[in-house]
């Protein structure tokens, strides 16, 4: 890969393209970037996508990885832990981790890609164009077929190389899948739940109305709501919901009358922070919640599909910008290898890589079930409250909520597998009492420790019988 | 559902779309059904698709709900066991259950295709067109676009029920899908690895080469040969091989003299029963192996998938055809409750049978590595060997295998998690030594019960925290 000569085809500037459009420009490739929407810098398009994102770990790795960590702190508010609001607006608040230097950030989307494309543009050798939908990937010519939204007229563009980090919708990927020409296995997989944004504005001072410092859940079980901070002092409020069960459902939620009910049911005290809540309501769109997987990524050396192209996930681990951004630092420590050709590289990518998006995406649907209720229940608290004893005590423990945001250097598979075994080893010491939250805690570190690692040897054994 | 005049079509006249439209006939349904190959009990269209299938229990009860069990039992040869080849030519057979009366039958697909599309055709109310291709299905207006094979011509058909029984290609989910019209939750699966089909012929007098009454298995750890016997004293041999890796794989397996020096290291003694072996291999296609599954089946009260169209499997646990029998068979049950609609009887039907047809197409997966590698090792062959002790001596113990198999009135769901946890249990067990195989049996009984229950307490506490 010597080559840096090549031409590069990136298409998609989202957060995913734009961070390997900025990578691949350090690397020195001539890189070429095709964006269907404008230039975000000077059009607001924030409408229908999520203002806000989780940004933890993972993503600072790969920010530090092209050097712009500095740059990207100040767009962060740090948030804590979760305060679990009750249906009486009660709030307790359950930190992420025992220690203190470990939590998740609210940045704003539209912040952190602007950020991208400017320190990506800043390269002679990367270059990036707006209003260019791609239609289709010809995989095997290495071409990809464009419709410019100013002229409205289709053009061509080959390359050595393609990179589809088109999101969730992506027209690559759907060439491949159209195409038969290779067993492309793809799953799309739907939560009967959609999403629908509202706000908490800022008070006259501009200042929070609410704790800043926290990821707020009104969690009813069957569905849920969520606040992120944002930096303008509102917060960008998510309600989850069921399109067509239960009592109320975004089916049957069709008059102000209907979900102010609802809202002064479940959710009183946002309700009071929200005197806008029916305007967004009606305004804003319900959007469905789905998984993606698919594989393989690449056809040969010619086209890799990274981000959301290649797994998108559903949202409930404030992981989809992470894992995205860090696909990006497992494909630069790939080409650091110096691999001969790139169909290489990308085999080797992909056979990393692929275990490790499986295991968020699957993580991330867990999450939904433990965010609208486990939180809730007693014996979770209490596993909960053992687990911040034991990372606040212990440098070597970490939660599964901890492997997974906050331990960078260990993937998702791993951090999953570990994580679960540990759960269900608490979880079920307590059930049985062989668990004492009144022992001292070296003795229950050892305890988890040993029984965790049991669980995890018994599946061992089960799968390689 | 007391209206009978309604008008029913179901798409492919497989042999689930055969039983449905022998069991609606039966009920007084008037059906229309739609192949789109020619009239097999005219042409032979044997190629390209498996020869012989394994029948077993939850076949067999669907059998004796439209009453032609005993028309069915002539097509079929008991196969008792496994009957395992190692490298040397030593074979060991290995039965399927402790119980001498729990067995499965290698039948014909044609035979039985046959017989149903006879039975359904004996019904005044029943009629069944050939080379009538389902082009697309509009789901929302109940009808279907075909093309005459004959005519060329394309025609409507509207109906006021739609089933699609158009196999793992259903031309009515590939409509859902490419509607958009509602979220369809859609995976297609490949395996890495492929298949062909070969032959033992029966020798001069017509006999079997080889013993009749079982499964032949070649397990080769990555890859692996079985056989089936035919009525007619031949076997349908099935080579399962990677298309691109290790030393052999069916794209490196190119010529003659290759196929047989792979033959002849790996297969010794099916090769010396194969003298058109070259022959089959290269005039047989290669074919690939996918799991389908998606949801909703169907779409209000107009339409619904079943069999493979709804769940297509690999063929590891011998029940591709029984699951799409049992389709019926549940489906039989729901229409006997007598709800008021199709929308309701849909939706019943779904929610009963999805967590079903998920299940079975996972162990057929895990039955794959089981066949190919398991079956030969140690811990494995403990474990059959103390499981069918067990059965002999315990009429209310099955294993997973028996459990799926044999117990047609237990879901697949629920066999798969009781069957895994049983497995674990003895497995691990076997491993630490608190199971010991020189204990009497009833000791080693109750252990198993208990550790399985064990397990499946310990998952459902760390399920539900």
């Amino acid at each position: 890969m010597k080559d840096k000569q090549q031409n590069i085809l990136i298409i998609g500037a989202g957060l995913c393209g734009s961070l390997l459009a900025l990578r691949l420009g350090q690397r020195g490739y001539n890189v070429t970037v095709m964006e269907m929407r404008p230039d975000m810098r000077k059009v607001d398009i924030s409408a229908g996508r999520s203002i806000n994102l989780a940004f933890s770990d993972r993503g600072i790795k790969a920010m530090n990885m092209v050097g712009i960590l500095d740059k990207v702190m100040p767009l962060c508010i740090p948030m804590n832990g979760r305060m679990l609001h009750d249906l009486e607006g009660n709030t307790i608040l359950s930190p992420y981790s025992g220690r203190e230097e470990e939590y998740i950030n609210s940045i704003s989307r539209g912040g952190l890609n602007s950020l991208l494309l400017d320190e990506a543009e800043m390269h002679d050798n990367v270059t990036i164009h707006f209003n260019k939908k791609c239609l289709s990937v010809d995989f095997e010519k290495t071409t990809a077929t464009f419709k410019d939204y100013n002229s409205q007229s289709e053009f061509v563009e080959d390359a050595d190389v393609i990179f589809a980090t088109d999101g969730a919708g992506s027209a690559m990927r759907k060439s491949y899948y159209l195409s038969k020409k290779f067993l492309f296995s793809f799953s799309q997989n739907w939560l009967s739940h959609g999403y629908k944004e509202l706000s908490i504005l800022p008070n006259e001072n501009g200042d929070f109305k609410t704790f800043k410092n926290a990821l707020h859940i009104w969690g009813r079980e069957s569905f849920m709501l969520i606040a992120l901070p944002n930096l303008d002092g509102s917060f960008t409020v998510t309600l989850f919901l069921s399109y067509d069960e239960g009592e109320y459902n975004f089916n049957n939620l069709t008059t102000k009358e209907n979900v102010l009910e609802f809202f002064g049911k479940y959710f009183k005290d946002a309700l009071e922070l929200m005197p806008n809540l029916a305007e967004d309501f009606f305004e804003n769109p319900t959007s469905p919640l789905g998984t993606v997987k698919c594989s393989p990524w690449h056809y040969k050396g010619n086209t890799l599909l990274m981000g959301d192209a290649a797994h998108a996930i559903v949202p409930f681990y404030g992981q989809g910008m992470n894992a995205s951004f860090e696909d990006v630092t497992v494909l630069d420590q790939v080409l650091e290898e110096g691999h001969k050709d790139w169909e290489t590289i990308f085999k080797i990518y992909e056979s990393r890589r692929k275990k490790d998006t499986d295991a968020i995406a699957d993580l991330a649907i867990d999450n939904f079930h433990e965010m609208k209720g486990h939180v809730n229940h007693p014996n979770f608290r209490e596993k909960r409250k053992l687990e911040m004893a034991l990372e606040k005590e212990f440098p070597e423990y970490a939660s599964k909520y901890s492997l997974v945001t906050f331990n960078e250097d260990m993937g998702y598979q791993e951090a999953m597998l570990r994580g679960r075994a540990q759960d269900k080893a608490i979880l079920n010491m307590l059930a049985e009492g062989t668990l004492n939250m009144e022992d001292d805690l070296k003795t229950n570190f050892e305890k988890v420790k040993v029984e965790t690692d049991h669980i995890l040897e018994e599946d061992r054994i089960a799968k390689n019988a």
